[in-house]
């Protein structure tokens, strides 16, 4: 049975109902720790799942915040320091990862808090997982308002990447599979993956066909 | 082994290679094919990566296009018309959606070259997807130029939805894995899931644990 929604019924819908739903309708989505520090040292681990690919060239990704609610010291911090870390969660702790969306009293890491550990790079001051596989540090390089609902779209240039060397192939794609990463959807559901291929350029001609098995 | 690169070790990189790494390097990606119909009544259909939750009430949708290249009949198509819908796409024709993003003629609809039909809702003129088993309708609402690298945030709002009844949860979660969603990664990767669980609403006092069966 096919359910249709229209715009006044997705209004009328009881709060937590619509969020639940909504959250939920695009898709699967990047489920990533964001890692920040305070001007006082203190650290501070969030995760998001509305990060995502702006353009490679300059290298750029994009990161929805929504500054009225948690997690704002994210924000702060990021507007304090100019930099931020963007770490892939692993299923052997994504509970923890999840557990950072809690409201921890100020001054309190939650790093210490979840169980996970943090590590520091040389080239800006912002905190990595240590236990994650794919590490991203960024540069805060414009915020843009989106009035419509109160949101900002944060732009952040990569100036570090850390990732184990087997899982990036010859020509340049990372095998985020055999990293272990997961992905989310919702507010609250998380996934591992299996592998469907990696597809040719397409033609106009013919149906694309995957990839040869060194690029798989 | 840990492989680094910093700024500089990015622009660096081969384009094709710069651009393979950094597409990947953000996550699992959703996996949407876009529909639009033409002011002269052509359809469109083009698979996106960079579409996002963008917020729940409003319900909102977020997309990045880039407007100097493909596919650019859809950004023509949604100032024109004001509507497009997207679909999520299954393990069935991944292959079909994946060849959307060849660069057919002018004049030709990708629904007839790649095997995909159309269907129409009565509220809005854009075609869905009728072997989708997600879809959207959405108004533009919005055009954010995002000046750094030339693409632009559009900014839909959700005005019909399509969905299997049996998919949706008793607090409005959609089932993805259920529904057959798939994921990508990079530009050519897809990937179907397999869940690792859905956990409870975060506390500070201990590790969230999984919600209750009937929610999973």
């Amino acid at each position: 049975m096919e359910r249709q929604y229209l715009k006044e019924d997705i209004l009328a819908l009881p709060k937590r109902y619509r969020t639940q739903f909504i959250n939920s309708i695009i898709g699967f989505k990047s489920a990533n720790l964001v890692g920040t520090i305070s001007k006082t040292g203190t650290t501070n681990l969030a995760i998001f799942s509305q990060i995502f690919h702006l353009g490679a060239n300059p290298a750029l990704i994009g990161m929805i915040v929504r500054p009225a609610v948690v997690p704002r010291h994210t924000l702060i911090n990021i507007r304090e320091t100019g930099f931020y870390t963007v770490n892939h969660i692993l299923p052997e702790w994504f509970d923890k990862a999840h557990q950072t969306s809690a409201k921890f009293k100020e001054g309190i890491s939650e790093f210490t808090e979840v169980g996970l550990h943090e590590s520091f790079g040389e080239i800006h001051p912002a905190p990595y997982v240590k236990e994650s596989n794919i590490k991203i540090g960024l540069k805060l390089k414009q915020e843009i308002p989106i009035e419509i609902n109160d949101t900002i779209l944060l732009i952040g240039e990569i100036i570090e990447v850390k990732i184990p060397e087997a899982i990036q192939k010859e020509d340049g794609f990372l095998d985020l599979e055999k990293a272990g990463s997961i992905a989310v959807s919702g507010l609250d559901s998380y996934h591992q993956t299996i592998k469907l291929g990696r597809l040719a350029y397409a033609t106009p001609e013919e149906i694309p066909h995957p990839l040869p098995e060194n690029l798989q």
